[in-house]
């Protein structure tokens, strides 16, 4: 299906469920968005953390069409969105349209799928990919740069690598210093936090056996986390899986951006 | 001298002249100061010309103090300061503690003086460095992307190369996206729109033969220019010349940042 067409049914209602795998060609993106008051510290945050917090683009104050999607009206264009209160989850929307505001700015956040098919055209196989698995996220003990009323914990992705395809992995996310870059952390779970494994925060654990090693990728979901936890008056998220698509397809993203 | 006694003897007036070529292994950078209800739409349009406009330090509203240079004052290290009202130079300052605010946000700018020391370090000679001359500026056609209040065109800086050094060049600055990366022009000033190349709009022209050829970066000039023209009711920036000097080395910020 093509974006256009896909946010097309997301508008009218007719596609109201998560977008994983569907238009997998063409870049997804994270939302946060905050009122402008709040704005300048969201940027400086994703600017002082460049590998947790890829912005792709950001919607000026009260504007609701995206420079990568022709046509797109953030406010009706994802399938499910959660609105936070003070840190808290006050509503789940289809759409935002009567709590519009003009001083909203919308910040697109890259997504991991983008980073994984370029894993993927490579030869890494992603196993949580051939599970049909949303890929396991986790709260880590390593802390972000703060800024202004921003701030908390790196959350991190995790892929079980084949051991032999581990170095080959490093050396084609470097190359993406913009969307993710190398990972964080290769191994031992525990030396960044992780108690349990199989107890992802967020999406879904994927086993891992000896022939495998867990390779830990900095996430997207870190800056809306940090949204959230700052307890500012209102953010407005997308639910987790349901994403905003864009018309650029991730090869030409990642040739042109990252 | 090392950057923490320039720093020192620039605050109180011992040294109070340009810093061309003073503590020259270490970062020097422009400075843009805009109030907090400016500062989302400078850093977007600092993001959206990352080519111009190398950011590498924002202090928060009323900090003065930057994360690159200990013990410094945005409001005294810097020896000459212009202040611009309504897009007009209002007045030339040698501090700004009277005319400080709590809403004031200051950016710091990478400089050329950092890009040129990694094209001397690999052996290509820049003749207006071996004249002791300030880098010719130019006013091109090319426009920068806007971002609210702030937009106009892209300031270039040119450089005679010998012919045989260009690729050399090339190759070198390339490495370093987030240090205004490769150049936006080689070769026929007309191109970019520079009638006259014999006449910068900032600096001071290096004659070039025909063994050389112009090459030309973008210039960290550039969102300062776009602050000015904005005419926002005040922008304060550093007088020409008169930098701000950190703790940071060339090579280190080049290894880390770039």
């Amino acid at each position: 299906m093509n974006p256009r067409d896909l946010r097309e049914k997301i508008r009218t209602g007719e596609f109201n469920t998560h977008t994983s795998g569907v238009g997998s060609n063409y870049v997804q993106a994270n939302l946060a968005i905050v009122p402008k008051e709040y704005a300048f510290d969201f940027l400086l945050f994703a600017n002082r953390n460049p590998k947790s917090c890829p912005i792709i683009d950001v919607l000026e104050p009260g504007v609701v069409e995206s420079a990568l999607a022709a046509g797109s009206d953030i406010r009706s264009d994802i399938p499910l969105y959660f609105v936070y209160e003070n840190g808290k989850i006050s509503e789940k929307r289809h759409e935002l349209k009567e709590i519009w505001r003009d001083d909203f700015v919308s910040f697109l956040i890259g997504c991991s799928f983008t980073f994984e098919s370029a894993l993927l055209k490579e030869g890494v196989p992603l196993k949580h990919i051939e599970q049909n698995k949303n890929v396991a996220m986790y709260i880590t003990n390593r802390q972000t740069k703060q800024a202004g009323e921003f701030s908390g914990p790196v959350v991190v992705s995790m892929r079980p690598i084949k051991n032999e395809l581990v170095q080959k992995a490093i050396d084609i996310t470097a190359q993406f210093p913009n969307m993710h870059g190398s990972p964080i952390h290769v191994g031992d779970p525990k030396e960044i936090g992780i108690d349990d494994i199989s107890k992802p925060d967020f999406g879904e654990f994927t086993e891992y056996g000896e022939e495998e090693t867990p390779v830990f990728w900095e996430c997207g979901v870190t800056p809306q986390s940090a949204a959230i936890h700052s307890q500012i008056p209102l953010v407005i998220t997308h639910a987790p899986g349901h994403m905003f698509v864009t018309d650029v397809t991730n090869e030409e993203f990642l040739r042109n951006r990252s």
